[in-house]
């Protein structure tokens, strides 16, 4: 994978001023984002997605850092106002409460200008739902989309790029503040979808 | 990248009963699509994204076949009720009014039963707005986001694969009918977000 | 990485006729094999070079296959006669006596016709030594080059591609008798090479 | 594919004084080497192997630099005292004869501490036999084997990597001075194996 080396962010006094906080179309449906700049939050929080072989132990482990998710998104790159946080870098079944809270800090903590901007958080998928849950509890009323992978990036890079890919464009039309879920080609309330453990596929409910 | 060797689509009676067509709620805001299959129609029309390398002529050439959007799916299709359909295979310098009038054809003669589907129509970068100009024109009234790629999946999986899943993430946000383009990180209308052709990076206006 | 799906091998009759069975040189440097066919047998045991990632448990383990070797052949596979024998598939760790005991087994059975033919033995790294030493008691007299990777050729096809080709390279220049290892860069007999686990890289003693 | 960043070679003074410049056994089979470092020329002519997709234009361009044989030597570099040169970066069929000649010269013009060297020329395949010929005949007495690939190491990282580690294999073998030619699974003289441009394959004649 080509490496991403810098990411530059612009400064975002400007662009928040333009951001469509109002919506007021009556229909369900979408309106594109369409300021100049696109400011985007993706917290890390490691799983398979971000595993890295070891060659010395023989072990697949969660790297500790963005690197992974640089290198997906070198294409994008150029067009988001990327706020890219590592909160924990953990295989899912070792998510603690803790680092939940942890989750929630970070969203609130975040800097006033970004209080319009999408939530996309990095996932494993067999404790996805129990942090979501969490999320929802917490009624951070901001859009949040979780994502991960069934194989790491660094072996399969076209199911991490595709979920994603998935995260942006869901991003990118403005949905109602929730907690989603992307992940095998579609997204979902997080309570619609769940991990079917036997085949290893999310299915709607 | 792993083939995909079949992509197997349910039957569309039942789940097109359960599509959300009559959006209620009063915020400009997406409710996505929940229902328990996704129907999605791909339109293939070639552009960089479907070349492929050719050993004896050392020529890249549009494949004259789907494989390569099929390859980037592998992990999405056990969720999507896909209709993959060719209609022309062409570097997009080549293609023709007559080539633009095929896909709106193709878009017009769909089954009734994929009314409310949303339509991704992979396209080369060069012409993709004069297309999107000829489909406004058309006044199809469907979802219709287009994608493609500044490298070929061959070369870059993870460019292509990235887009590819902007288009699902969008569409699974039941935007308003409109002519979408999903390039580099963000999906606008079409008439907000243009090639550079100097960088070949799409910007906003 | 792209599958070979057919691995056709000629019959044998005419080509071993041609093969340099009688080298008559009065050096020791060597003369390629210049026989209209190349006549190679390849014994697959295992190892991390076979290691595929399992999504449903979240492992890697070795494939029960020779896919990942028909894959790196791609390219050699029309001009060699190839022989391509799974006799175990194990992390060299798991590796026995009695599994030692095959190998020797399948070499001396190995078809008359090929009596002159390289032997090329993918293993794992770890005990890569253990077997040499094995097989050079069993006196076969015949050309066996051991190799295997650091990184499963799925997650690092270039290493394990430039390690199969050391073998293929070297078994063209008609080497003596003899136990070698081809790793890292170098072909060297077994015992003058060895794994250095600190650093995970094969060093001259 | 990943990078490698430097290549450093270790000084060449007392690995030259183990090298076999005087092999002795009466058998014309190899001996490899097995001084403690392993001094390695590779000259780099450009050719498919090294060519890179460029978006803006979307040719595929010979690369101007030995960035791809570094990548394809990661797992190799430990062990090689490594001499990469660039000579010209072309494809093949616009190689002249004023760039053979400073192939020709280059290698004239090595350190004589590379005395025993083998020499690899990375080339591009349709005038492959051309340079050869050309070589041949300045008599330079010195172990040189020609690669290059049918695909692009940037699309096919397999190929060109089989291909190179083929090189490296049979130069470990200590061939008898010659001009070689290593692809599609066998390493030759020049003058007996061909590229066949039908099918795209070198084949013996």
């Amino acid at each position: 994978m080509r490496p991403l080396h810098t990411l530059k962010n612009a400064p975002y006094a400007q662009s928040d001023a333009q951001l469509p906080t109002q919506p007021t179309e009556p229909e369900d449906m979408s309106t594109p984002n369409n300021s100049s700049s696109f400011p985007v939050v993706i917290i890390n929080t490691g799983g398979t997605f971000n595993k890295i072989y070891q060659p010395l132990t023989g072990l697949l482990t969660v790297a500790n850092d963005e690197r992974t998710i640089e290198d997906l998104l070198h294409s994008a790159a150029p067009n988001l106002d990327l706020h890219l946080i590592g909160v924990v870098h953990k295989d899912s079944l070792d998510m603690t409460q803790d680092d939940r809270t942890s989750i929630c800090e970070t969203i609130r903590n975040l800097s006033p200008s970004l209080n319009a901007a999408p939530i996309i958080i990095i996932h494993g998928t067999d404790t996805m739902h129990e942090t979501a849950l969490f999320l929802d509890k917490a009624e951070l009323n901001r859009v949040i989309i979780m994502t991960g992978a069934m194989r790491p990036a660094q072996i399969d890079p076209i199911e991490a790029a595709l979920h994603l890919g998935m995260t942006l464009g869901f991003a990118a039309a403005t949905p109602h503040p929730g907690i989603y879920i992307a992940m095998h080609g579609r997204v979902l309330p997080y309570n619609q979808y769940r991990k079917n453990r036997t085949i290893g596929i999310f299915q709607t409910k």
